[in-house]
């Protein structure tokens, strides 16, 4: 990911401090609020995050958060449908929003003398939405359009989805962000509105200005737009079904006749960064730039390039999260090496890693790469702001989004390996092959 | 299971007609209920069946259900706690409680003159149950030691539970009837009684009422004791998650040093009797008996006899449940065959199996066997209550259980192999292996 840049060059760079100041202050209704200053650009990015994504919603009612994120750009008591994406284009900004497992975020990005008219907005939608039942059904036939485009028609997707559902047991991680199809056909008007009322409040919101502001002026607008909004009362801590001791090792195929690249991929239970202990999710940071980092990574180096076993291989962890999240590899064959080969390779790769550990050199480099992203984050302010956001709704204080870079820059080898050892047991893994079907059609049934 | 029957010794057995003549009513509280009239002896099987079950637990909450069956034997407003066994012992009775994915019930076995008293006592524990924190205490140490006796000292039970959690992506069946041992640690008084109070309800029981009686004097009676208690208003109907396209094979292996026999087994997603359409269900039942049924059965022939594969065979199905259910096929193979190759031959057989289709005398043989087993099922009184009940609790109707066995009745070979073609799709079954653990220490990382 930072293939520019030479070892050499970063050689001497010093860990970052946070650029541009970070303040932090909470309403008296509950809602918190980060203000980034950054004044090289009369610009601001305004985003409201939620405490809440798919991985809050009711049994049986798959797809309710990301449907709801839809329906937030209807109406309100006082604006027309359409007309909260109409007035941030008129005034020359752009806006967009996402769901996740953990979060529900709104932004918009635009001149900084509107931020007073993006509160306003932002703030009227959280409490005053409307939405017609005709509203309801014409964005049901959008989610359930936008599944089929990204997962239907995509068989890495439906093979993502069916490895996840394996993955947890008992954790709602285990339902796709959008939705089980079944389910999303079934959502109507007054699940979107229970899951609006009850988690579209004040207290279960974080702010995140960032851009040419200054932090009170920010504190003087927050009060006047969001301040008056009522929060909701008795909020249940957010607590989700927890995960049984994995025991069994796990294996799947998926076999779609329109896989052209099939590949083994696989998923470790991994920890997530915790409160003011992220020590072994910045380890595993490292460890996935190790193993599958781009072309210098371990399991680049020996099936890429010293031997002809793999045309790609990776390996990722994202440690933002509220609870237990995965670690993976994969390897994509070349032509003539089968999965079970692939898949043969990479566990000889990941047992000669635990054998031989960290070369120093790579460690060093790797570290600089780090540091130099770190580094780079802190000037984009958007990227900053979207960091607050994703780890304040994801159990984090700003204080430990903050620590992170510090976190990640103390990281040794020895924290690396030990990681690695923990990590690396195949009863919380899920190892998945995605392949074309077998000619045989004796393969398809039994 | 009918191994001391002979082909020969059953030809012109006639298809059973239900014996005991059985009577149904309902109560104006909903409360429905079965009369079984038997009058060889003067004997009465009194049972309460709640159309609850593990499956209706909120997320979670994992064993409440099974957890209040434990505090159903606590005191209510007028008896003391553990006085109801005691009453019935006193009168010469037996009495029990079992928790199943779909029903929790309890019976009592009494003099047929205690039938009275029997439901004086059920039913001031349907509304009227009370229970201490220290009765919730020590009841929670009953059941968590209860999970270690039967879960955790058993690398089979482990095995199946781990199974179950990957076979069902989205249903609660997948969640282990006992509950997960770090969420039953948590169950409190409050969650007992809020679900004793939603689910334990006329509206929500089936009573069933077997032996020496007559159906006028059972309503009497139920309305005398059962008659004057409030339902639960408002009861949601019972639509619990559903399963999405499961669309990967998957396998687990699980190793466990306790293990002294390995094992593979297979279990497919299979439908379940619904009300008024159980061909299927009846299909499946055949096909259980034909592969796995005992010593003539096709995996027994082919892998015990034929060829010295396995030490033991069986294939199960039991579609009375709510919602999908599953079908499975086991092999034990003989010291010096390894899983691979157990599952290899089961494969082998499976296959074999779908392209020779049945024998028609082995086909014969066993609508026999089925025919005896639902001859002798009408004469186990007790037995025939217990089918009523877990049927009714189950989704199905009166009518659906006394129309099962001419429904088995008519199964044919073709309904049997058009069965057996849908079900074997490997996309909806889980494979397991369950053996001990490798020698080779490198094995356990990774």
């Amino acid at each position: 990911m930072l293939g520019r840049l030479t070892g050499v060059a970063l050689i001497g760079l010093a860990l970052p401090a946070m650029a541009g100041e970070v303040t932090t202050f909470t309403l008296d209704n509950g809602l918190e609020a980060v203000v980034i200053e950054n004044h090289r650009a009369p610009v601001v990015v305004h985003m409201l995050w939620y405490r809440v994504g798919s991985a809050d919603e009711p049994p049986g009612r798959s797809g309710i958060a990301h449907f709801l994120e839809h329906l937030m750009f209807k109406g309100t008591d006082t604006r027309a449908s359409g007309e909260f994406s109409q007035i941030v284009e008129l005034n020359g900004g752009t806006d967009n929003a996402f769901t996740s497992l953990d979060y529900t975020g709104y932004f918009q990005r635009v001149a900084a003398d509107r931020l007073d008219l993006m509160m306003e907005l932002e703030a009227d939608r959280m409490r005053n939405l409307q939405m017609t039942e005709e509203d309801v059904a014409t964005e049901r036939d959008v989610i359930i359009e936008e599944r089929n485009q990204r997962v239907e028609n995509d068989p890495g997707a439906i093979f993502g989805e069916q490895r996840r559902a394996v993955q947890y047991f008992n954790h709602p991680y285990r339902i796709p962000i959008i939705g089980w199809r079944h389910e999303m056909e079934t959502l109507t008007r007054e699940d979107a509105l229970e899951f609006y009322r009850r988690f579209y409040a004040p207290n279960n919101a974080v702010l995140v200005v960032a851009g040419d502001v200054e932090p009170d002026e920010v504190r003087r607008l927050a009060e006047e737009h969001y301040g008056p909004l009522a929060p909701t009362p008795d909020l249940a801590p957010r607590v989700r079904p927890a995960e049984p001791p994995q025991l069994a090792e796990r294996r799947l195929t998926y076999a779609d006749p329109r896989v052209a690249q099939p590949y083994v991929i696989r998923t470790y239970l991994a920890p997530e960064r915790d409160p003011g202990a992220q020590e072994k999710a910045a380890a595993l940071t490292y460890l996935a730039e190790i193993l599958g980092g781009g072309t210098t990574s371990v399991l680049a180096r020996k099936l890429q390039f010293e031997t002809q076993t793999a045309v790609f291989t990776t390996a990722f962890y994202d440690g933002t999260a509220l609870d237990d999240t995965t670690f993976g590899v994969a390897v994509v064959p070349v032509e003539g090496v089968s999965l079970e080969e692939a898949e043969a390779a990479m566990d000889r790769v990941l047992a000669e890693f635990m054998a031989e550990g960290i070369d120093d050199a790579q460690f060093e480099r790797i570290r600089f790469q780090i540091r130099a992203a770190e580094i780079y984050a802190q000037d984009d302010t958007q990227g900053l702001a979207r960091r607050y956001g994703e780890g304040m709704t994801s159990g984090l204080t700003a204080a430990d989004i903050e620590a992170w870079p510090a976190v990640l820059d103390a990281v040794t080898k020895e924290d690396v390996m030990a990681a690695a050892a923990e990590l690396f047991d195949r009863r919380r893994a899920v190892t998945g092959w995605l392949t074309a079907p077998a000619t045989e059609p004796a393969e398809a049934i039994q």
